[in-house]
C-alpha cells in the first residue's frame, strides 16, 4: 500500500512551482534542480523529518542540510509550507538586497541549518553534524532517556561529489560509521558543462561501497514518492550511513528538462506557463499553493516537530531531576554559556619560566582546560605528535566496533584530510549545543582547507584551527612545508580572529577569546621552535590582540611584531638602546581583536608621530595597516637548519636594528601619520 | 626464472642504507618510507624506467614522481646510483641550508620531475603529465614515429590516498582512461598518528576500481622483486591507468619497523648498525656502495636510457624530414620558443569599441590565439559557459573511446575539481615541450586550489587561471560566490602574476605576460559585468603591471585602482576636477609585473608628495604597499543585483570622489611619503 495520496502529489507539484516562481520573480537563479528533487524533499520533509517550525532551534531536530545549495528556492518553499517565517512576500524577494531569501542558503537564516553553496561543503558540514549527535548521545542519552537520537539528511548533487571534500569527509564517515546521516544523491547527470558524460563516470555507488556506506537507488525520482520512502525506511535501519542514489531529471516537466539549459536561469514565460498547465496549476496564478498542501505540511510536520518537541522538553525535565549534574551541564550548553570561571584553568607564566615552543604551550593548556569544558571536540589532521593537539587522557572518538575509543570520545582521528575537517568543524558548531571543535595540521596546510575556512568566517562558526609550524622556522622540511602568504591570505577574511602568540600568556589569550567567541573563528598559528617567556605579557593585555609589551619615553621607533618575531624585536630594541635610539615594542598577535578595540587605545598603542616597524617572517602584505615600514619575507623559504634559515633572510636581532636605525633615519622631520589615522 | 640476480637483492639494501645514512648526516628527515620502497624503486628504475642522466631533459622519458615526497632521500640516492650530478657529498649535505638536497623534492633540481610534499600533490601532478602525455603522442605521432610514449610512474602512500585533491584527480584520470600512469601506492599502514585503522579504513582498491582504473596487489613488496616485476608488466599492457598496492612495512628492517616511530625521525645510531648488519653490510661504514651496484645501474639504467636518447634523436630528425612542419613546431616547443609574432593576434580596442566583460574579452582573444599556439591546452572545472574558457572551435581532450573528442583535443573538462585542476595544470607545465596549460573557474573557488596555486609559484610553473566573477559584480549569487580576501591572499604569494584587467587591452597585457612567462604563474580575474574600454589603455602599459592611465598636472591625488574600479575612478575623477580637486588615476592591473620594473618608473607613477588612494571592490589587504588610503571592503558581500551590491557598499563615483576629497583635505600641509620609498 501506498504512503501517499493525491494530495501528496499536488504537494510536490506546489513545491515545485513555488521554486519556479521564486527564481522567475528574481529573474535569477536555478529552477532545474528543484524541479527534479521536490519529490524526494517532499517524502523527508512530510513523513521524516522532525522539525518544530515554532521552535527552529529545537536541539533534537533532524538536520536537513541542502549541499546542492543553488537549488535554494525549493529550501525557502519549503521553510515556507513548514510554516517557518517565511512568506510568500518574502520568496517574491528572493535574491534581491536585504532580503531573507539571497541567493544561496545563509546560516543566520531561521531554519537553514549551514551556509551551503560552494560544492562540497554541505555533505561534509553534514558528516560534521552526525559526529556532534553520535557524540552528544554517547555523552548524555541514559536508559529511557534519548536526549539526542537526530538524524542527518543531506541533499547533494553530481558536483558536490565530484569534489575532494565530500571525498574525504565521507571516506571519513564511513570509517566512523555515522548510521545517522543520510545523504540523498540528486543523480540528473547534468552540470554546467552539460552531461556528466565528459568527466564524472566513475560508479559512485561502488565508490561508497569502498568507503564503508551503504548505498541505495531509487529507480524513478521524478514521481515514485514510494520508492523514495521506502530508501529512506531502509537506510534509517543501517548500522552505517546511507548513500541513495535518486535518479531524477533536472528541470522535470519542463520543455528543456534534462539539459543544463533549465539549471541556472529562470524558465521562459511560455515554459512556465506549459509546466503549470501540465501540473493541473492555472498558469495565470503565481505562487499559488493549495490549501490542502497547507494542511498537509501542518499536520505531517509542524504537528509531529511541535509534539516531538513537547516530549522531549519533558523527558529532559525528568532527566534533570535524575542526572542533575549531566542535566545542568546539558541545559548550560543548551544556554550559550560557558562554565563559570571556566577561564581559571588557562596557565599564566612569568619571565622566569623556561622557554617553550608555542605549539607545547598549547598542548599544555589543553592538558588543564579539557575536563571543564565537555562541549571541546579536539582532533588533528594526522600529525598529533607534530602539532600536539590531544590532551594526555583524551579518549578517541570512534566507533566501539573499532576497540579504539567510542562516540563519547573527545578527540578525532580526522586522517590526512584538511579540508573535510575544517568543513566538519563547521557542521560540528553548527550543529549547536555549545560544540566547541578545534583541530590541527600545520599552518601551511591549513590552505588546502581555504574553502571551509573561508564559510567559518562567512557563517559565523567560531571553531578553532590549531595550526603549527607556522614559519621558515619549520626548518629542513624546507619551502614547501615553510607558510609565507598564510597569514597575509587569512588576515584579509573578515571576521576571523588570526593568532600568532608571542609566549605562554599570548596562547592562552588566543584560547581564552576564542573559547568565548560565539560567532568568530579563529586560526591559532604556533610555533615549533621554542620561544622565551616575555616580560610584560598577560593574558588581559593579549586578549586586546594588541598592546604595548615594552615602552620608553618618547619613543623614537615602534616595533611591532608577533609570535617568534617579538622576543627578536625586544632584543633588536637592546642594541638600538645601546646606541640612544629609542624603541617601543608592540605585540599584535591578533589583528582582528585588536580592530575591535576603542580608537582610543588603539591609538595609545600606535600613535601619530613615530615611525613604526613591523617584524614578522611571513608576508608583509597587510602589515601596511600598522606600520609604516615592514620586515618580513620576500620569497620562499629555505630548507636548513632553523636557526640557520632565520639568519639566512635576516632575521637577526643585529640585522633587524640595523633596519630599525635607517628606519629612524628616513622619517626624521618628516610628519608621520599613524596608519590608523583615516580620513574617512 | 626470476628477473633479478643477488646484485639486484645487494643493490635495494644499498639504496635503504644510502637513504638510511643520508637521514643519519642531517639528523633529520624521513627513514621509514625509504625502507619500504627501495624494492619497488629499484624494480622500477633498474626494469623500467627510461631516464638519460647524462640529458636529463629527455623529453621522451618515463616521469617519475615521487608524491610522498618525504622520502626524498630515496630520491637522492637513486638519482646518485644513476649517475645523475648528485655526488655522495651531496647526499651528506642533505637538508642543509643551500646544497642541492633539501628536505623535500624541488622542481628545479637535476632529476626531480616535481616538488613534491604536500600530500596528494604528486598524484595529481602525475595525471597532468600523463594527459600532456597523450596529447603530445595524438598531436605529434606519426606511423613509424612514435615521438611520445613515455610512462609516468608515481609512488605515492596512505598520506596521498587520503588528500581529496588525488581523489579527484584519480577520479579524472580513470574517466580518461590514461593507460600510460601508473602509481605505485605504498600501503604500509602507517601514517604520523600510527595505525591507518585510526582513520583510513576505506577499500583503496575498490575505490580506484570504482574510477575506472586497473587494481592490482603486490602481497610482499618488501622482498618480492617479480611480483613488483609482474605488476608492472601488467600495468603497461592495460588500457587504463593502474593503481598497483604494493604492500610494504615501514622502516623494513629496522627494530621498529612497522611502527610510526620510523616515520619521520633519524634511526638511532645502534639500529643502524644492526640494520647494516642484517642487510650485510659494514656497520662501520657509511654511505658504502658496491662497485657491482654502481655497475647495475650503469647497465641497467644509464646505457638503456642513453641508447634510447640516441634512438629517438635520429627518429626525430628523420620525422623533421618528413613532417617539415609539425617537426619545426615540435622542434619550436622543445627549444622553449613561442611562435614569431605570435602576439600579433592579440586583440586591441579603443575607447570606440563597446563595453565588454573582461571574462568575455578573455573568451574573444581565446579564439584569436588559439590556432597560433598549439601547445596551449585549455580547460574548465565545469562553469564553461559562464567563465567563457572554450573558443569557439575547441575539440575536448576525451578517451576516443568517449565518442566526445580525442587526446588531440585541447579543451579539458576537468569536472568540478578545482584543486586536482590546479595540480594537474602544474603537472602538464612540469611535463615540458612548452606546454602552457590555462584553466577557468570563478575566482572564489580558484581558493579550493590554494595549495596547488603555492607550488606553481614556488615551482616557477607558468600556469594560467582564467578566474572570472571576480568581486560583489557576482551579484545575486550572493557572499558564498563573491570573492573579498582572494586577491589579497595570492598577491602575498611570491612569484605569482594576479592580474585584474580594466579593459580589453588589459586583457591581452595578462595574457601576453602569462604566456611568455617562463617562470611564474598568473591568476587573471575577470568581471562577470561590462566595462567600458578605456582612454589610456595599451597592451604595452598594461604589461608594466602598473601605468599612468590619465593624468594632470601636478595632481592633488592619485587613485590607483584595478578592474571594475578603474573607470571608477575615472568617473570620481571627474568629480573631483568640477571640484577643482586635481586627481591622476592609475591603472595597476598586476602588482607583481609592476614590482619588477626600474624604482625611477615606479615612483615616477607613484610619487612622494602626492596622498595615493587605492580603489578596489575587495579586501584591502596589501594595498599599503602603493597607497596611503584605501577604499575596498571590509565584509563579506550580499546577494542582490550587482548594480545595487555596489551601491550599498559605496562602490559609486559620488562616494568615491567624497572620500577622495576628505583624503586630499587630510594630508595638506603633511610631508607626503610615497609607499614605495623604503629606508632598507
Amino acid at each position: 500500500m501506498s504512503h501517499f495520496t493525491e494530495i501528496d502529489n499536488l504537494a510536490v507539484n506546489t513545491l515545485r512551482l513555488l521554486s519556479v516562481d521564486t527564481v522567475d520573480a528574481a529573474q535569477s537563479g536555478h529552477p532545474g534542480a528543484p524541479l527534479g528533487m521536490s519529490p524526494a524533499a517532499h517524502v523527508v520533509w512530510t513523513k521524516f523529518l522532525n522539525l518544530n517550525p515554532k521552535n527552529p532551534d529545537f536541539c533534537n531536530r533532524d538536520r536537513f542540510v541542502l549541499s546542492n545549495g543553488h537549488a535554494v528556492a525549493m529550501l525557502y518553499s519549503l521553510l515556507h509550507l513548514a510554516g517557518f517565517n517565511y512568506k510568500i512576500e518574502d520568496l517574491q524577494q528572493f535574491r534581491q538586497l536585504g532580503s531573507k531569501t539571497p541567493g544561496h542558503p545563509e546560516f543566520d537564516l531561521e531554519g537553514v541549518e549551514i551556509t551551503t553553496g560552494p560544492l562540497g561543503q554541505g555533505i561534509s558540514n553534514a558528516v560534521g553534524m552526525a559526529i556532534a549527535q553520535a557524540n552528544l548521545a554517547a555523552t548524555y542519552n541514559k536508559p529511557g532517556f534519548e536526549l539526542s537520537n537526530n538524524h542527518t539528511y543531506v541533499f547533494l548533487g553530481d558536483g558536490c561529489l565530484q569534489e575532494g571534500v565530500a571525498s574525504e569527509a565521507a571516506s571519513l564517515a564511513g570509517h566512523l560509521q555515522l548510521k545517522n546521516l543520510i545523504a540523498i544523491y540528486d543523480h540528473n547527470h547534468i552540470t554546467i558543462d552539460g552531461s556528466t558524460d565528459v568527466s564524472f563516470t566513475e560508479d559512485v555507488l561502488k565508490r561508497f561501497e569502498a568507503y564503508g556506506w551503504e548505498v541505495l537507488t531509487v529507480e524513478n525520482g521524478d514521481s515514485d514518492l514510494d520508492a523514495i520512502y521506502n530508501a529512506i525506511a531502509q537506510a534509517k535501519q543501517s548500522n552505517k550511513p546511507t548513500l541513495i542514489q535518486n535518479k531524477t531529471t533536472i528541470g522535470y516537466g519542463s520543455v528543456n528538462e534534462g539539459t543544463h539549459s533549465v539549471h541556472g536561469s529562470p524558465l521562459k514565460a511560455d515554459d512556465i506557463a506549459q509546466l503549470k498547465t501540465k501540473f493541473g496549476f492555472d498558469p495565470k496564478k503565481k505562487f499559488d499553493v493549495p490549501q490542502e498542501v497547507y494542511d498537509l505540511y501542518k499536520t505531517q510536520l509542524a504537528q509531529r516537530g511541535l509534539e516531538s518537541n513537547k516530549i522531549w522538553d519533558q523527558n529532559f525535565a525528568q532527566y534533570k531531576q535524575k542526572y542533575p549534574e549531566l542535566g545542568a551541564e546539558f541545559q548550560r550548553r543548551l544556554n550559550g554559556e560557558l562554565p563559570a570561571n571556566w577561564d581559571s584553568t588557562l596557565p599564566v607564566y612569568t619571565p622566569k619560566d623556561s622557554a617553550i615552543a608555542t605549539r607545547k604551550l598549547s598542548e599544555m593548556l589543553l592538558d588543564s582546560i579539557h575536563s571543564t569544558l565537555p562541549e571541546v571536540l579536539g582532533g588533528s589532521a594526522d600529525l598529533t605528535p607534530s602539532n600536539l593537539t590531544r590532551w594526555k587522557e583524551a579518549k578517541d572518538f570512534q566507533p566501539p566496533s573499532s576497540g579504539l575509543g567510542d562516540y563519547s570520545g573527545r578527540y578525532i582521528r580526522y586522517g590526512i584530510r584538511e579540508h573535510a575537517m575544517g568543513a566538519i568543524l563547521n557542521g560540528i558548531s553548527a550543529y549547536g549545543v555549545g560544540y566547541k571543535p578545534y583541530s590541527g595540521t600545520f599552518l601551511n596546510f591549513v590552505a588546502y582547507a581555504a574553502g571551509a575556512v573561508r564559510l567559518s568566517a562567512l557563517s559565523g562558526h567560531p571553531i578553532v584551527w590549531v595550526a603549527t609550524h607556522d614559519s621558515i622556522g619549520v626548518g629542513e622540511d624546507g619551502p614547501t612545508h615553510q607558510p609565507i602568504e598564510t597569514l597575509a591570505h587569512f588576515r584579509a577574511l573578515p571576521n576571523l580572529h588570526v593568532w600568532r602568540p608571542a609566549d605562554g600568556n599570548e596562547v592562552s589569550a588566543a584560547y581564552k577569546v576564542a573559547i568565548e567567541s560565539k560567532s568568530t573563528p579563529s586560526i591559532i598559528a604556533l610555533t615549533r621552535q621554542n620561544l622565551p617567556q616575555l616580560e610584560g605579557t598577560s593574558i588581559e593585555k593579549a586578549s586586546k590582540g594588541g598592546y604595548v609589551l615594552q615602552d620608553v619615553a618618547n619613543p623614537d621607533l615602534i616595533f611591532v611584531a608577533t609570535g617568534s618575531e617579538v622576543s627578536l624585536s625586544v632584543d633588536a630594541a637592546k642594541i638600538l638602546a645601546s646606541q640612544n635610539i629609542k624603541a617601543r615594542v608592540v605585540s599584535l598577535p591578533d589583528w582582528l581583536s585588536f580592530d575591535r578595540q576603542p580608537e582610543q587605545y588603539r591609538k595609545s598603542v600606535l600613535p601619530d608621530g613615530v615611525p613604526i616597524l613591523s617584524v614578522e617572517v611571513l608576508a608583509t602584505n597587510g602589515w601596511g595597516k600598522y606600520a609604516h615600514q615592514h620586515i618580513g619575507m620576500t620569497t620562499f623559504g629555505a630548507s636548513g637548519k632553523a636557526p640557520l634559515v632565520f639568519k639566512h633572510f635576516g632575521f637577526t636581532p643585529e640585522v633587524v636594528a640595523e633596519k630599525a636605525a635607517k628606519t629612524v633615519s628616513f622619517y626624521k622631520g618628516k610628519t608621520i601619520v599613524s596608519p590608523l589615522s583615516s580620513p574617512f
